[in-house]
């Protein structure tokens, strides 16, 4: 009887083992905004359109990997589809800032070596993703901002376009929406309570960010973000995604991350360094320590979501909208692409 | 016998509750940036200088907290003196951008509520920290940037200048050394090895930054940073003074913490939320984190310092550069200034 207990204790042994070596591995992960995405307000067509291009984007990424490409490499292809359709807040299809202009920011790291590159408030390079990875690659600083980070771009040999480029007119009827609504709220308030000063009836206008996390042959992690910001945002306002540590973090020995959503809340959590301290100080799973993150956010009063790949393909998405376009590819190419809950 | 050990084990018990209730409470630290600063380049004259302004802001700061004012408003107050004295890289003695312009930046955070704010490349407003401030306070949003930053702060009320006040004959010659010195030296330069175009032989240019950290008497910290950047710098360059989570955190729960010295090793390691997680994550004490922290940046190439302080009134100043212009003060106002190692 004892025989045949330790027997099956080894026998499942064997079988959990076993389970976990078929665990899917994924290989890369993305995501294309998250917020009041309802199923009830989707066209089949548009969401067609949408799942389209988040396969599209996976391939792109995948077909880097595959050929034994850097994960950066992938991050930067995949990226490239986004901000090129126009159906997200990246590069074309950007959000209008109060002034009509679009301004956006975006960041790319490296898992192995910690390099990291960042632009904010850009307007005429095609895709910030890349003026990122060229402050990254091919300058000895980290943040760029403004017109000084075109410059650069230019001067890196980055396409760089007409502003006009980026204009879209459902961007542009989604800031005269916003500019309707917002006008009887000031943005200087001295009267108000912190809460209020902080609150914002439109704060769908924050989302539709895009980003990816990739992990190569070699092993390496890299993460990157890029996006429109916020329609009507004012005063050369930033989000999260471009702050490394807050929308865009990237480490071999724990995750990268890339995240959505409500930026203020994210800075202010600095969500994705936090992910990555969970998992290194405390050994919690990418899963675990991202899901917690997002719960700080929500806590606060934020909300978003977030997409995280630790070195051995495990992949966690959590968000607390409706919804979140996001996509993970295996490194079997199975593709998974999702919108709703 | 046994009985005579027994008590001298209770009376070493007793001696050493006591020392602990008796070691220091600090309840603010600041620093005047850190870097090759070396007695032997000092003249006595100069030193006293230092000693002098680090004193004033130190008391500054200080008459808010004993006042019953918040520690948010002794770190305005201490940097304002250091902003408005020309031997800090802040404000006035701000040093110039490659094209001769003084370009600020600046963060503030609050312990309690995790409310942040910060700017970059401001030239108008005479304060930046008071900018930070006024964004933290006065939007809905964590971070300006640019002309918008300036705008904002105008509106908001502060007190702006013309650009031509930031400037000092030291940091405009300062700034012709750095031109001569670099002019060898593309920043695009493709060919390179990442550790060739990361490196500096003019890594000074990039010191000088303050900073301040707050506890008050409701047991509240905050934290602010403010800096001129690096001489030198170009595309709108910005450092890791105005990242939260990187050159300026504060938490209750941990400490409040703002850094100085190379700002894009301090961005790519998040130095301030690290120290924030080694605390809550690890169990650390200020100490130690902040040890670790600065360890980190080292071992990566970079070099510079930081204060932190926790809520209990524990500090650590650590820095791996020859000397950092740093203080603190006690609950009870006594003032340590110090330079070198």
């Amino acid at each position: 009887m004892k025989t045949l207990k330790l027997f099956l204790v080894f026998a499942f042994a064997i079988f959990a083992a076993n389970v976990s070596a078929q665990q899917k591995k994924y290989v890369m992960v993305i995501h294309g905004g998250a917020g009041t995405i309802l199923k009830k307000n989707m066209t089949p067509e548009k969401e067609a359109e949408y799942v389209k291009v988040l396969t599209e984007a996976l391939k792109a990424g995948y077909a880097k990997i595959k050929d034994g490409k850097t994960s950066l490499d992938a991050v930067e292809a995949t990226i490239h589809v986004l901000e090129n359709d126009p159906h997200f807040n990246a590069g074309k299809g950007a959000v209008f800032t109060h002034d009509g202009r679009n301004e956006m920011d975006a960041a790319i790291m490296e898992g192995e070596t910690l390099m990291a590159g960042a632009v904010a408030g850009v307007t005429t390079v095609k895709n910030p993703i890349s003026a990122a990875r060229a402050v990254m690659e091919k300058s000895e600083h980290v943040m760029m901002v403004g017109a000084g980070a075109d410059l650069f771009a230019k001067d890196a040999g980055l396409e760089i376009v007409d502003p006009k480029y980026f204009w879209t007119k459902e961007r542009w009827d989604g800031l005269q929406q916003a500019i309707k609504e917002d006008s009887t709220k000031a943005v200087l308030d001295h009267g108000s309570k912190k809460s209020e000063l902080l609150g914002s009836k439109n704060h769908d206008y924050k989302f539709g960010t895009v980003g990816c996390v990739a992990l190569d042959k070699a092993g390496n992690l890299a993460a990157g973000t890029s996006t429109g910001g916020m329609t009507n945002k004012k005063y050369g306002r930033v989000g999260d995604a471009p702050i490394i540590g807050s929308g865009t973090y990237c480490n071999n020995e724990t995750a990268g991350i890339s995240c959505t959503g409500w930026g203020e809340f994210y800075i202010r959590n600095v969500v994705a360094k936090t992910i990555s301290d969970l998992m290194e100080y405390k050994g919690l799973s990418v899963d675990a320590a991202s899901k917690i993150a997002i719960e700080k956010v929500g806590k606060m009063g934020g909300d978003g979501g977030l997409i995280a790949l630790d070195k051995k393909g495990n992949m966690s998405m959590p968000f607390n909208t409706e919804g979140m376009y996001r996509g993970a590819i295996t490194a079997d190419g199975k593709i998974e692409v999702s919108i709703y809950k």
